[in-house]
């Protein structure tokens, strides 16, 4: 993939060198000679990855490297700190300042590309979850921008795969260090079982294994869908170069060389968590925006809009179906004098306990929405007529049975509903149909004075005869899966 | 990046060479010797790319590729044809029952790995939001599963950078037939202009360019964020071969061998035009849910969620401005007998036609939103208070002036509305505090017997006072920016 790399040197020859050998690749270079003109065009030009000196006159490299890490809009931009230093004193300093990589002068060429493409591939990949998650602010719908650098490198899930046994408890006990759960284990075999069963943050991977090859065994775990997204970091020689090139066009993320040096150990590995962290909270952006457009804001429950797409499924499924299905309508009582009396912040909390009790005091798998306003709606999938009729009374007792707190003189009123219930038998059946039929029965019960329940072809239901059936009974309903349901938790 | 192939031949010697040769590349091979078992693997084991053979016995590589291609599920897994044959028609065949791409044997490696890689790293970015698609298909957020080859060919807007003459017009004549919107330019900086400023969906680039390196323009071209995401496709000759590999690996799509084949030009470019589309489809399915998130599936208004967002960053500007903003909450007079009376498919009517009112009444940078039930809040920005009163008049008369439309006999029901309305000056102030004083100036309004205005150190709002003023002056004051707004269109 094409990208734009920005090359910043104060020695212009090493800036010309550079640009020389990423051009010949068709990549677009973008250069500064120092550390002010370097932050000028990351912020300016937005290039897709940044090589960096680190010895400079006025700002140095690990200055510019975590400026740009510090700042929100930027911090995603993979940075490859370029030093003539070995000190790894120095390099670990580059790592912690958030740099994605250390390479050292004179620049082996093969590192350099297989790095360079590396990275950019993975913030391409980034790139497309960072515009949908800008949109999703602008919205409102998540609150703050998010930072890979602020995510937290601890506790993470570790799978080391190394059967050199010194370098394996090692590398076992560094991670320890961040409180990480590391698994150690010495083929690549139980690897892949490992990797493949349990959800690790980060697979370290040996490339030079007695019996097996490190690379093979990166490439399965690469071509499989649950392992896919797992960063891996390969370990291994100097002289391992070519293959660890291939190994990061294989898509390994990061790679570390013998011997292992803790602090760079642990500075990858961070490195790693953090952006698989990152990269997670990205998604669950979406899944958020998902679940907002399903449910209704004040009260939690599933809004209008879910409630029609799940019933047209449950009476496509019903057309063939011998089952019986219940739909009850419920209003509030009154509650326009509610919102009249006591003002709209009262109302609501009474909205958020009602809904919260009608959901209490359903099973699992039934369904209830808010349809709008003080009105409401359960689905019973699979209930005898019977039954239908006791988890109707079971709701409407479950609101006036006990006042519901809310912010009034005395601190809770006295609050009723009353329901209208029918039943769906198989055949065809629309929407519109069927809230008509249980609208019709809700509205009956409100001319006979409310606080009741009003089943179709049944009419107002006696709340002696539908009174919940004594506990044993009842669990013994719930276990064989029939048609029961527990009482109000 | 790694990935799983399978390899597709009746003659298991080619089955077992293209395997050795793909897994010296650590990928992960798969492998069927006939049409009915490479179906079962596609179906079974998913893998990332098909390499299948066009001659055998049974069923033909044709007919497996249709049907693949014709199953939504699978429809986006890659296929490259292999054949001896060389005939054009078998190649477009195969291109039109959906191949990706059609390779000769004997198999050039350089063209076969670059062509995996390429198709590879395509299918892999696009798994991600199929898999966002399957989630917003299961909420019903989105109805259907979207399928690549469903999605229409033409037109569609092309640019061709080519500068001998002939191909060019040839290019564009060919592209007319599908009615295609072609634009041809014979020099890489202007194609560089044109494809910065206008959107297309296809660019195709000739790699032999009398003065400039066709590459270079690839090149710009991924590496712009304006035109990265646009296919291109390459025009080359039969030795190009190890240019057009750079060419994928820089992030080109597809190309075509000189000479030109009509037939083959549309195939291919058929088949980057529903890749484009596909994409965007399932891009737009994330716009869709957070759209939804934030409106009202009723009246399409905005939801409360929106307006609490929404105000708090109005709120937040408002403390350090001069400006003046204006609330008003409005409330459907005596909606609920209209519900008890004629049903809540006549409530819902009233309340569509009710929110289409407000929001024709209103300016386009007012913002109109359903809290719930028949309530509903408008917030307008920069307003003078007279100006706050002669618009909540408005809103009012917009209502009580026309019977509303609804499925009632007669056709229509009078309908008013009731109105509080609150300005904020600069200073701190909390959505609760605004709502708090809104709702009490509506609850006066109500109290003054409805279909009125009440505003906060107003009192109730004398029609006569607050009525539009004429129009020419009207107009004067829209045009200034000021404050007024255009009556209800």
């Amino acid at each position: 993939m094409s990208a734009r790399v920005l090359v910043v040197d104060d020695i212009l020859p090493n800036v010309k060198l550079l640009e020389a050998k990423l051009s010949c690749e068709y990549y677009e270079v973008l250069t500064a000679t120092s550390g002010q003109e370097a932050l000028e065009k990351v912020k300016n030009e937005n290039p897709d990855i940044v090589l960096l000196d680190v010895m400079m006159p006025g700002m140095d490299g690990f200055e510019v490297c975590s400026r740009i890490k510090s700042d929100p809009d930027r911090a995603h931009i993979p940075v490859v700190m370029v030093t003539a230093l070995t000190d790894t004193e120095d390099k670990v300093r580059g790592l912690e300042v958030g740099a994605d990589d250390f390479l050292s002068k004179p620049i082996n060429d093969t590192a350099l590309m297989a790095r360079v493409r590396s990275l950019v591939r993975l913030k391409m990949a980034l790139d497309e979850w960072r515009v949908r998650e800008n949109a999703a602010m602008q919205f409102g719908v998540v609150g703050e921008k998010t930072n890979v650098m602020a995510e937290p490198v601890e506790g993470a899930r570790i799978l080391v795969v190394e059967d050199k046994e010194f370098e394996k408890n090692k590398i076992v006990e560094t991670l320890a260090k961040d409180h990480n759960i590391a698994m150690a284990v010495d083929n690549g075999m139980r690897g892949m079982e490992l990797a493949t069963t349990y959800d690790f943050d980060v697979l370290m991977i040996s490339l030079d294994l007695k019996n097996e090859d490190g690379l093979r065994l990166c490439s399965h775990l690469k071509s499989n869908e649950r392992t896919r997204a797992v960063p891996i970091v390969m370990i291994g020689e100097d002289e391992d170069i070519g293959r660890i090139a291939h190994g990061l066009e294989i898509g390994a993320h990061d790679y570390i060389i013998r011997p292992l040096e803790r602090n760079e150990l642990l500075a990858r590995v961070r490195t790693q968590i953090r952006r698989k962290r990152f990269q997670e909270r990205l998604r669950s952006t979406y899944e958020i925006s998902l679940s907002m457009a399903l449910t209704d804001s004040l009260t939690g429950l599933y809004n209008r809009r879910y409630f029609e797409v799940h019933m047209e499924k449950l009476l496509q499924k019903n057309e063939q179906s011998k089952k019986t299905m219940a739909v009850i309508m419920l209003d509030i009582d009154h509650f326009k004098s509610v919102n009249d009396t006591y003002g709209h912040n009262v109302g609501d909390e009474v909205l958020k306990v009602f809904a919260e009790r009608l959901k209490n005091s359903l099973r699992s798998f039934d369904l209830v929405a808010r349809l709008g306003g003080e009105e409401f709606v359960a689905i019973l999938p699979d209930v005898s007529p019977e039954w239908a009729c006791i988890v109707a009374e079971r709701l409407r007792r479950s609101i006036c049975d006990t006042p519901i707190r809310c912010s009034v003189e005395g601190g809770a009123l006295p609050i009723t509903t009353s329901a209208g219930g029918t039943l769906i038998t198989h055949g065809a059946h629309s929407i519109e149909e069927i809230l008509g039929r249980a609208d019709k029965c809700l509205y009956q019960a409100k001319h006979e004075g409310r606080n009741c329940v009003v089943f179709e072809n049944i009419g107002k239901l006696d709340p002696e005869k539908y009174k919940e059936p004594e506990r044993a009974f009842f669990q013994e309903q719930e276990e064989n899966g029939a048609i029961g349901s527990s009482p109000a938790g």
